[in-house]
């Protein structure tokens, strides 16, 4: 069995034989530059560690699918970018910041066809059942998306509603990843469901983590704003749950702390995380991101292949899932 | 054979059945309501048109290409009109006015998916091919948008220039609906070819026709304010044409009708429209429309099948190309 290394390398390679176009250098110029920004490669490489988890006999033949799955995700960063009035991406600045939004929206536009366009190299036998697939999780990150958005301006969004969001928005891109690849590995129908399911709770329950990270993290490993959401008043599960759970007495501390700006930022990190303890929602959310870390590993389990076999997405799961809290 | 009105009909039919999800509302409203603006489903008629001209036995066979082609024309109008800033969009609101630019990046990014979505549904063998004219197709249109963009603040463009562009805008859309079609009804490879290029040239002799008709066009017939582009300093065929022959002697006047916020609209309309006869543009502008229009009809005798199997496209080419002047 490869590695990981070795797979990012290859993904890595394919990137930089993409060749797009030199003109017109306003739509294309960004596209090289939105795929150089240096991200982890994560979603490609779950499209080859599916196709190898069902020992596909030479893991090129789901690199396009796996190239799919990376344009598209740099499609809909460069327009949530817009959306989200993002400045920065990855520690430079967004493509709408760095020309402007017209460019963002059909630069994106040319990533989401670019995307597509990878599903055609494809082995012609697996093309219509990725289309399908594919399709069924650009629409459902399209939904996630708007859902985000229009949680902003609702007032009580329940944890259920808050977690099918999460689900839409970010997960079903890592299921339908592993998917892809399994497909062209030509895992049965039953093994495809199962490692969707594992690419789609991890994904749950990594965003859950990163809600909790991003108050509870170590600043020096976590690599953001130590809580940054409490100062954006960001609808995460911690803000969420706290929401449902406010009795009276405390409904006035909340308020304030979301809109009097004399409170300093450390006052309200300080005050926020006193009422979370009080009303135990970071345990809830520990227990929830646990509910889903359990659910994708027992997904995992079911995949009828060896388990020596299953080795690396166990540790990549691992991985992901043990970042310093 | 069918005549237009029944394939005109099967579409919106079929527009009608689309049944996109409810929720979220934000993201599927505006995709419905767009289709809903009545257009004339030229381009997906010729989907239908290109796979009757090669005897589809079903012609419902080649619906879901066709939907795609009319799902991708609505995805592009709503993400222009915000690059554009155009505030309607066939005599309604246009979405990002209606409701706000981050809903119409994301329900254009919907119909994009969704038209990719339909070649899922066409006949297994056809499904790679399509993907792949549609892809192309697909990212012309974007280079298209992206040069007439660039055009507005580059000082001399050439005729050539000028036609490569609305040729990637708005002309491959048609030649690839009239090829997709062709390709399901299992066309021979030079013969997509031939309809292909009858579709675009046919597509840049109407835009040529369009920027003419605009200045010389009867009112009440075009139903656009006249000279319009004039009015706004579009860089319309002819406005390109003349500032490239253009003598030193005019230079001035040129500039003083393009900058001169005193000149009044009538005033303007007049002095243009005179330079314009002085050099001979529009019998120049009305040469280029000749010969596009001639290479569409030459493309569409080469297409080897019977004379009376193209009658539906000659009729249809002669009722675009005869409009009222």
């Amino acid at each position: 069995m490869f590695g990981n290394t070795l797979y990012v390398e290859k993904i890595q390679h394919a990137l930089e034989q993409s060749n797009f176009p030199a003109t017109p250098d306003n739509l294309y110029d960004p596209v090289r530059y939105m795929l150089s920004l240096s991200g982890k490669r994560i979603r490609p490489l779950l499209v080859l560690l599916g196709a190898d988890l069902f020992n596909i006999e030479n893991i090129d033949d789901a690199l396009p699918a796996s190239l799919a799955i990376e344009y598209f995700h740099n499609f809909s960063l460069v327009h949530d970018d817009i959306m989200d009035n993002a400045p920065l991406r990855r520690g430079k600045e967004a493509v709408h910041k760095k020309w402007n939004e017209s460019v963002a929206i059909l630069s994106g536009d040319a990533l989401l066809v670019k995307a597509y366009e990878q599903l055609a190299f494809v082995k012609v036998e697996y093309i219509p059942e990725l289309l399908r697939i594919f399709s069924q999780l650009a629409i459902e990150v399209c939904e996630g998306q708007q859902y985000d958005m229009d949680f902003e301006s609702i007032d009580s969004i329940t944890g259920d509603q808050y977690i099918e969001m999460i689900r839409l928005k970010t997960s079903v891109l890592l299921g339908g990843a592993l998917e892809m690849g399994a497909i062209i590995a030509n895992a049965t129908l039953v093994d495809r469901k199962h490692i969707n399911n594992f690419g789609v709770n991890l994904g749950i329950a990594f965003q859950l983590q990163d809600d909790i990270l991003d108050v509870y993290g170590d600043p020096s490993t976590f690599g953001k704003q130590i809580a940054g959401d409490i100062i954006a008043n960001k609808k995460t599960i911690l803000y969420i749950l706290l929401k449902s759970k406010l009795e009276q007495e405390d409904t006035q501390e909340f308020e304030d702390l979301l809109t009097n700006k004399a409170i300093t930022s450390d006052e309200k990190i300080t005050r926020m995380k006193n009422l979370y303890q009080k009303y135990h929602v970071v345990q809830e959310a520990g227990e929830l991101k646990g509910k889903y870390t359990h659910l994708a590993y027992e997904s995992l389990q079911k995949v009828n292949v060896t388990e020596p076999q299953k080795k690396e997405l166990y540790s990549l799961a691992d991985n992901l899932m043990r970042r310093t809290q």
